[in-house]
């Protein structure tokens, strides 16, 4: 990414995809700031070494403590509300400090292509684009300077030309919504959304075009608000595909002809996997038998977990080397929304443990 | 339940519904054992003071440590394949007991009415009925006394008709499958299935014509299996509508001229009910302001929780009281899978709370 990425453009982490410290930490110096979407997880960035100013707070439920401790702490604190701004600026009295404020704008541009539209919707994230000149007026009364604007079209987006076409809109919109401000903005966040390929038939994104296109579009941001600092934010695509889910074989039975492979894993540690976290249809994840990566696919089974639940299935109808117990079932692409997107509490069983190798 | 059970059906409570500790002791002295899904449910009911002999253990995916702590413990492993058979008689030999032993069923029978077909199907849960007579002949060899059958035919259902034909056919599959056993069985464990009505337009099931069937059933099983104990196993339907979940109103606000009613709460604490956990279509949890009960229904709005992602919705386009800060969002229904079928480390918020009162 930072190869490909143009100059001055900042690369942000979004710590909810992974919010594991030792990841964290790894990506601490590797990135220009964090994005949070909690208290906990801004705990998380500060103890990691990242200074406040590049950490971004979002999130449609912010508590009072939730926004007490973000202007205590000096985080940038991306209202979505004027409860939210409200509430900030009366703690920033309170604790008295000057609170670091940018707002998070729910995009009225639509991008996408056949099945997949992706902005312009009512959405509980962010505030309206009309609602936005309310917000710089009350900032105004109360002397606060906007930091930024932060901008969230989409995620898991495969395809580069509507990633290409989002940030193209943010940006315009971006320029739009901040002419004629009294100060300049420190940053503008332009959202993600870059995916990665789950399943068959899905390809990898064209990373190198969406970058390239960049060098269309933000000369003409920087230029329109100068000494501001454009950022990306990356969540799922920094650490998707860095991280595997390994469990066991613990039991290999027929019934009625077909054949379970039966792991002492599952969809407590892997919900994402067994296709319960929002997919409609469930499809498989990549799934191989670690321990013989070389082995000759022989035979269709159904991967499942330990659970008492058909929910819990990790590979419908694959065809994968004959496993035995003993063996590993490797789940990859398993790097975001892993542990933590799962019910780890479901059925008492054993919680994954985690590792940075 | 009790005032409608004949008597001598044995009546269990499925930990899985709802594991917190509070609850397995409020009805260790209510029901007459429990099934567990894992050795930390076992020990759960082992320390609500449970006897060993009136706790069942199934699950397609026991681990070898699961299946030591139960034989030392003395409770009823359900095993449901060859590889459970052999390890818990190893284990009994190692541990030097005698291994407490049921075979779960894989029911040949399918049962159900339109659009809902259960049992009868390819699956990791029980043995087919064609393997029971290969693990009988091994338990012979062994000379491991058999403690039971388990079958499990379905769950959640709510068409008494459907669960009546398949108490009848569990029964029936039961005095084929013990016939000519050189001892009688100490147990035979009929499944549960009873459900829980969630949705708009689900009634409640009609548990009284349930219960009378089994004057029909049971006498017949009991007499062809004299001294041996029936036991109906429960868990959602014993604690599912004993249970709300409630959560605060922290912001109200517009969108595209949507009302959004946005909590502390979220999927984090209540996977179901938004949706993500075994449901095809999202449908709405029954959901009401707590604190208003009598208000008048006044306008429509999208009840979400406080977490930054589209999947977090509590209640799609429902008719509320005006909603207000401060104000409560109550779920009801929500006594079973709420806590511990959730993923409560989710973006780092504080995690629920439960109580009983």
């Amino acid at each position: 990414m930072r190869s490909l990425l143009p100059a001055g453009m900042h690369l942000h982490y979004s710590i909810k995809a992974n919010p594991m410290p030792a990841v964290i930490h790894y990506l601490a110096g590797r990135v220009d700031g964090f994005d949070v979407a909690s208290a906990q997880e801004m705990a998380l960035a500060l103890d990691a070494g990242a200074s406040p100013a590049a950490i971004g707070f979002a999130g449609p439920g912010k508590s009072h403590d939730d926004l007490r401790r973000a202007v205590a702490s000096g985080v940038s604190v991306h209202v979505e509300s004027d409860t939210q701004l409200r509430l900030v600026t009366a703690l920033g009295w309170e604790l008295g400090v000057q609170p670091n404020v940018a707002i998070r704008v729910n995009p009225d541009f639509q991008v996408g292509h056949s099945g997949m539209r992706m902005g312009g919707a009512a959405a509980p994230f962010g505030v309206d684009v009309d609602q936005v000149p309310a917000l710089l007026r009350e900032l105004e009364t109360r002397e606060i300077a906007l930091a930024g604007f932060h901008v969230f079209w989409g995620s898991q987006c495969l395809h580069a030309a509507t990633i290409i076409e989002a940030q193209r809109q943010s940006a315009d919109l971006i320029l739009r919504l901040a002419s004629g401000l009294p100060r300049p903005l420190r940053f503008v966040n332009l959202g993600g959304g870059f995916g990665v390929p789950y399943f068959p038939g899905e390809t990898p994104l064209d990373t190198k075009a969406v970058c390239d296109a960049m060098h269309d579009w933000l000369p003409r941001l920087c230029d329109g608000l100068p000494g501001t600092t454009p950022i990306l934010e990356l969540g799922r695509y920094l650490v998707g595909e860095a991280g595997i889910y390994v469990c066991r074989v613990i039991d290999r039975k027929m019934s009625r002809g077909r054949t379970f492979i039966i792991t002492d894993g599952g969809l407590h540690h892997h919900l994402a996997a067994s296709g319960n976290f929002g997919q409609i249809l469930r499809r498989n994840f990549p799934v191989v038998i670690g321990n013989r990566p070389d082995a000759v696919a022989r035979a269709r089974c159904h991967v499942v977990g330990c659970l008492c639940t058909p929910l819990d299935r990790l590979a419908d109808d694959v065809e994968l080397p004959e496993a035995h117990i003993g063996d590993f079932v490797v789940v990859k692409q398993s790097g975001a929304y892993g542990r933590s997107a799962s019910p780890v509490h479901f059925l008492s069983h054993p919680e994954p443990v985690e590792m940075l190798v």
